[in-house]
């Protein structure tokens, strides 16, 4: 077994993805020593307690990054400030901070301002996940084979980049880096505009006549029930996405509302060549997403 | 076996559907004596006599459709008008004539004015599919489990209806029935706008900057990923859909973008009760879904 990464690892909110860190790290051994759990839920702690996927579980939240050499937040994003509020006066020196969130402008922004000298700040995006939440729902083989995104600030210590690396490595997913900004943009075309697009389609059929709206449900078709597996999510988690990656996700909404209309303009004025043009497009992106092994 | 339902059933495209649907006959031996396939492309007949599925494979679609007691059209909605009227003279008195097309208004409106006095027209949506077309996309079980939904036009003979419903019966379909214009309404929200925004959101993608649109196709994580396998369709088939269901199309466009725009808006002003509510509905239709067994 190669050396543990840290000594004492405290993961911040053990739903899906928090508790699929702790189950991971209880089945190596190898990314630290000793995993504490805390969470602001008392039943998720009380599950944390029977499932037994970390050393220590702490229900105060200062009590349980004391002593620690890395501390997770894999709460919702729009929680993360008043966390690291809470946490700062307690981080050991030298301690390195990361997360877990869906967006990375708001949580550095969010952080920053908190982070006491002396202690590090390694932003991660794991991009993976189910449609199912909480502490019961994380399984230690959640991050293998998938992307795991960090976004250091300027000036960060190398040395504590590769020690978060590290630890999505040895859980099984491949380490990119990218500034903030461009993972924000990315992730909102790839995974927050499809989300709010499946939100939105569900509440308009809910919004048809009750004769069409049980059509619906009893015909939805492949497609729609695509859309309703993507909908079937976190109400805290995706709120805070939104709310927090706002102008990337409001940026690709109105490219996307732009180009919906003019596909419904062709569709009014019958205009084939233009409809056969958007077609062909979407197959050239889904055989590249193929020649990846993405699809 | 049960007495076939026709002597001689001619299906006229012989794509992933139509192909599917000589193969199920083939298959069963109970749906027709002779199947005979005709399709308007070279390539097709020749698979189609490589492949066997069907008894006879006639160029001719004339020829094809003389001493048929039973022609089906599973061409692209767009066509269906011109092979009616090509067929017309050609059609045994008594004859049904029934269609696989995702459009039913427009069916019953392109064919109504070719139809022989004699002959019967039963219009069908087989709520089947794959992302893959031809006639080498084509299998025996695509119609199992799955919904077939009718339309026949008020004062249609019942024996005719019984004997299309039959068709999809022995293919393993549940079979419905519908008005055209309830149809139309329900697969343009379950069917038609998911997939046009499929397209779309492939478009904006392709659209991107460069550095973002590389990013895109590598980390495109689930949600994306699922709006492109919807995308991956047959060009005709969806660009006839789009035109020939135009107006329940645009009217599910529209409510849709006031919905998304709606969203959209609560997302810039922090309203986080609305974005709350709407991941809730979408949440509660997905549960509505699981619980009819379509999920």
């Amino acid at each position: 077994m190669a050396e543990p990464i840290f000594r004492r690892l405290c993961i911040i909110g053990i739903g899906l993805i928090g508790s699929s860190v702790a189950r991971v790290a209880k089945a190596r051994g190898d990314i630290a020593d000793v995993v504490v759990a805390t969470d602001a839920n008392a039943e998720h702690l009380e599950r944390a307690r029977e499932l037994g996927f970390a050393d220590v579980v702490e229900a105060d939240t200062g009590a349980a990054v004391e002593a620690c050499d890395a501390v997770m937040l894999s709460v919702p994003v729009g929680a993360i400030g008043a966390v690291m509020q809470r946490i700062a006066p307690h981080l050991a020196p030298g301690c390195i901070v990361t997360d877990t969130g869906s967006t990375k402008g708001s949580v550095i922004r969010d952080i920053l301002p908190h982070l006491p000298a002396g202690v590090h700040l390694v932003p991660g995006h794991p991009m993976a996940g189910t449609e199912f939440s909480g502490p019961d729902a994380g399984f230690a083989e959640l991050f293998q084979g998938r992307f795991c995104i960090l976004t250091p600030p300027e000036g960060t210590d190398p040395a504590t980049v590769k020690k978060v690396a590290e630890i999505w490595r040895r859980a099984g997913s491949t380490v990119e880096f990218m500034d903030a900004a461009t993972h924000d943009k990315v992730v909102a075309i790839v995974s927050h505009l499809p989300h709010l697009i499946a939100f939105t389609i569900c509440s308009t059929a809910d919004d048809l006549a009750q004769e069409t709206r049980e059509a619906v449900l009893k015909y939805a078709a492949s497609g729609f029930r695509d859309f309703t597996r993507i909908a079937a999510s976190d109400v805290d988690m995706w709120r805070d996405v939104f709310l927090n990656n706002r102008e990337a996700v409001l940026e690709m909404l109105a490219r996307f509302t732009e180009d919906s209309q003019a596909f419904g303009r062709a569709i009014r004025w019958g205009q084939r060549e233009y409809i056969e043009d958007r077609i062909r497009r979407g197959r050239k992106i889904r055989r590249g997403l193929i020649e990846r092994k993405q699809a």
